[in-house]
């Protein structure tokens, strides 16, 4: 990872931290236990990639850093609604997240589902609000694609394909593994990447080029995840590997073995990048970011 | 009931599935199960209440029926979302819902909480499409407003004091109860009578004269469930009854004695349809309704 990156990463991690602590509501009253379960599933964890590339977008179009924050505070809300929805019994089962017992192993199942529910809700709330931009038509076209992004058509079909997959007696192919993987995680990302277009109301060739690049990062991204399951440990990542062999579970590294997965992700890397090419050097850090997805570590 | 307010929610209910049938996704594709249970769960179910309450609001001020159809469709989507995860077994754990099994029975646990997830997704979508309103801040105020009301501090509050006012040992007193009912259930009704004065643009002392009416209708409404509860039958209403008493549920009802309880919401009833005053003849289903509330039998 160039200096560089690592630094606008941990700078923007901090940054979306404070918008996290100043959007959720304080654990306080008879709600406390929700508040408190909110906070603790989205605050202080996680690479916040998604929220980085919401700040690297909008500073292509110079949109204001503040609604940027805004923004990624608001995806960063939507994703970890649905990795607790996803750690519950009845779903994945995990005990572990980003080094930390899950929320229903903090809190409860109840509190755990309600967290998360309460989550998603904030998120739209979020973009919704005055305070994210002034012009009405960036906030509602804002909620109405990360609604497209996180619904039954995006991540919740991509979780239901998961679930589905893990049940099915014949194992998915190379191309269904593609398509639940872009519904699962895909969709969120290339909307992250997207966001900031939005906010900047750039136009449309390059709100599409910063799309399909979230795309390909994204796809990237998973085989990445999928390469550190299947070769890390538990301590290098900070959750529980080795469960998609384990589960039986369709990624492209057990389809593809982890020599020819790594090539796919190169190659997404390098088209990716390729998106880029009318930008300039201001989305050297977005460039870097794609790399790196590859290269990590955890 | 009168045979006006009898046809008109008749009508509504009729007009209101149709509206979610081009709303929600076919269940078709891989990701069918999905689309089957959120179908499943909202389409053909339920009196249809809330959105009423936004065809009534939305006429006392010309809307648009067609806009209105599609806010009343969100908030059934969301108050859909939030009776399939209640009736999950880590919380209520109800095995029927509406005369039928509940989405965990019909379906499993896993697709049930993400066939909420979805439809509180979708919800949030829909208000913020083109086609419910061509003022996007008018998309962005429904949004906006439909968070609060669902949010941490709506809903998702309700939800939470309601489970730990069961695991507590010491019960509620008037004034928690009813908080906890404004929050689970009263807020969101508030919404659905004030939708329909923002997608009129309504002037705000209308507005706010709908809004409260709608708060006091969802507390009225609150009170008769549980007197039904205490009172009737599961034939009667569909659902299971009784179970307040059985889980040691603190309600207006367990505290105040079946009359005064229905003495209280009798005075609701009168007060909501005070805030009426200034709506001429118009909002004479509004009236008959709060009447409805206490009257009815399921």
């Amino acid at each position: 990872m160039t200096t560089a990156l690592k630094d606008a990463l941990a700078q923007a991690a901090a940054e979306i931290d404070q918008a996290l602590d100043a959007i959720l509501p304080p654990a306080e009253g008879p709600e406390a236990p929700l508040l408190a379960a909110m906070r603790y599933a989205v605050i202080g964890g996680g690479k916040r990639m998604r929220g980085f590339l919401v700040l690297e977008g909008a500073r292509q179009f110079n949109a204001s850093r503040q609604a940027a924050l805004r923004v990624a505070a608001a995806i960063e809300m939507l994703h970890a609604y649905s990795l607790v929805h996803d750690d519950l019994p009845a779903m994945d089962d995990d005990d572990l997240r980003r080094g930390k017992p899950t929320v229903h192993k903090a809190f409860d199942e109840a509190t755990a589902i309600i967290a998360g529910d309460a989550l998603q809700t904030l998120a739209f709330g979020t973009l919704a609000e005055e305070d994210t931009h002034s012009d009405p038509a960036v906030r509602a076209e804002l909620v109405r694609c990360l609604a497209k992004a996180a619904g039954a058509r995006g991540m919740c079909g991509g979780q239901m394909l998961d679930m589905l997959a893990e049940a099915a007696t014949e194992p998915l192919d190379e191309v269904a593994v593609g398509r639940l993987q872009l519904l699962k995680t895909g969709r969120l990302i290339e909307f992250s990447a997207e966001a900031g277009a939005i906010l900047g109301k750039a136009p449309m060739p390059q709100r599409l080029a910063l799309a399909a690049y979230g795309r390909d990062v994204g796809a990237a991204f998973q085989i990445a995840d999928d390469l550190l399951d299947a070769t890390a440990s538990a301590e290098d990542t900070g959750k529980r590997t080795g469960k998609d062999a384990e589960a039986g579970k369709a990624t492209l590294v057990g389809l593809l073995g982890i020599e020819r997965a790594r090539l796919q992700a190169e190659r997404l890397v390098a088209q990716a990048r390729q998106h880029l090419d009318s930008f300039g050097e201001r989305a050297d850090l977005l460039r870097d970011l794609a790399a790196y997805t590859i290269e990590r570590k955890s």
